[in-house]
């Protein structure tokens, strides 16, 4: 009976280790298989997850050739935080001084003047149009490696203000899963950006795993010339080539890759022509707004849904009609987002 | 002793037959081996061999990491003929009639009169100008869409004057197999062409397995519009954005691409820059220059070296002369490549 007694005790022993192991087993295999695992479980991750199972697989007539799988991502307010101020303009406002410097006449002239107080209000107040001549003073005129090599540098400083880290460390984790995934299932994945191409190039291999052949942004035109050495060297021109916004962005898409998208993430009206155009193509297309609804977690914005009305990325009403009325997916940062940076516990 | 002598026969047998399979195997291992057959043994292959070896090799200073391998090629005169016509021109011109066909009014206004009457000495004798309305007239006006359909349509007829083969044939086979031997070996390989970025990628990929995101030419501007069914499409616009030649290459380069290639190949003065750019990098840069001096098998024409100055192509003196002195590589289409075209014996 004793001896029976130990084999039933060995073999039930046995018979729960089984089943630890196949449910650590299963476990992993899960873990494993979720390409996805910032994503809550909800429409917005079924859409990628269906859209990337479709046009992979060869019996649907939805699939779609490795070389023909071409997605775009904007970056302000879709990669990555644009609030309170896009990234780039930060980098203008804080190349200031350093212009003004080199030509000191500056300093009398608005809206240099304003810039160099150092007043944040006076600075909100700025307008486009002295936006624009900070934009230009700070992105033209020297050449392509100096300005590489700055930019490179105030990455290296520079923190935001609110959670004193490096810009590059504020991209959504999520969103990187997406650019990871659709990169395993042999995409290439764009940025196509209202920001400076030149600009965005300079990091985006580092943060997004994008080479900058894959960057489609605002573009001004260079040239060509030598220095006294005979060297020859690029500078950047005050002439813009493509202002990658709006309808720029299927101008630039076409100019710079020459292919109509299958998959397009944006999250603001600038957006809306890229997704129009990607929609547009036939067969399986994915479209996709994020929506900015976690002023917890990140912000929140619209005017859309009623969220707050904000100079800086908007999400408007009209596009979220578009959006439904079109099937483009709106991803809602506070419900489908576990976890929205790779710094959060 | 007849016994012996059987055994005898069958161990020599048996030798011969290992010799001949070692021979085999050592050839065919060969075969395998050389990436460049078309290539004869010489200076020119050296340098791509060594080029290669060189930047492949981690142990060496010259090592490249896989994701700045960039080679940018030329097109006309480089990859495939050019003469006596540049196949886009020939294009234009066969358009001409369709062009007259939806704009009646042209037909009694020069050029459209002269290309019309068919008269090929009078053709021959068109200005620049001349030349540039008649591209003016079939490359810009039209849908995106429809334009790379009759790009497309046009080669599935079209017929080179001499070998009465379709254009597509045209290439040389040496440089497919330098493509091929880059691609294999981690590059990312572009052309970078004078011709319409349009134009070319409707068939790089087929031709010469470069996709159309990997091809950089001149390039017009589109504009996003809208049918009467709301679908969105893009026009060409007569207005050029990019002329991708002499200084504008490397513009286009860094534009398009955004880093320095690491070989360049032209045939030449419009790809001196490109050239000369490539060459200002650091570390192992491969320089190359196509010659056309195979009357023969393909044309002949300098001036350089010589060979006739022709009208379409040239490969200046001066081009040669800075060639020597900056170790640019001069590939000798006689001397250097053992087969010209994939269609010769």
């Amino acid at each position: 009976m004793q001896q029976r007694n130990v084999l039933r005790k060995i073999v039930v022993f046995c018979l729960i280790g089984t089943c630890v192991a196949l449910t650590l087993a299963a476990l992993a295999q899960a873990q494993i298989q979720d390409p996805l695992p910032s994503w809550n479980e909800g429409p917005a991750k079924q859409a990628i997850v269906s859209f990337v199972q479709k046009i992979m697989d060869k019996s649907n007539p939805a699939y779609v050739p490795p070389e023909e799988r071409i997605a775009t991502f904007d970056q302000d307010g879709t990669l990555w935080v644009e609030h309170p101020m896009y990234t780039q303009v930060m980098f203008c406002l804080d190349r200031v001084p350093a212009v003004v410097k080199a030509k000191p006449e500056l300093a009398q002239v608005e809206p240099f003047k304003t810039v160099l107080s150092g007043n944040r209000e006076a600075m909100e107040k700025l307008s486009m149009q002295d936006l624009e001549k900070i934009l230009a003073a700070t992105l033209t005129g020297m050449l392509v490696d100096e300005f590489q090599a700055e930019v490179k540098k105030w990455f290296e400083t520079a923190r935001d203000p609110r959670w004193k880290r490096p810009y590059t460390e504020l991209t959504y984790l999520p969103m990187l899963e997406v650019l990871k995934y659709l990169g395993a299932n042999g995409f290439k994945t764009y940025i196509v950006t209202g920001g400076g191409q030149d600009f965005v190039r300079v990091y985006s291999e580092r943060v997004y795993g994008i080479p900058p052949e894959q960057v489609v942004g605002s573009a001004g035109a260079t040239k060509y010339g030598y220095g006294k050495d005979g060297k020859p060297f690029l500078t950047k021109e005050p002439k813009l080539l493509l202002n990658d916004n709006f309808a720029g962005k299927v101008e630039g898409i076409h100019l710079m890759i020459g292919r109509r998208p299958y998959a397009a993430f944006g999250n603001s009206p600038g957006d809306r022509e890229m997704l129009e155009y990607t929609g547009a193509g036939s067969g399986a297309r994915l479209m996709m707004l994020v929506l900015h609804d976690d002023a917890k977690r990140e912000y929140a914005y619209g005017p859309a849904e009623g969220l707050p009305d904000t100079k800086v990325g908007t999400f408007s009403q009209a596009l979220l009609d578009e959006a439904k009325k079109r099937g483009w997916v709106v991803i809602s940062m506070k419900n489908d987002w576990k976890r929205i940076f790779a710094f959060e516990q």
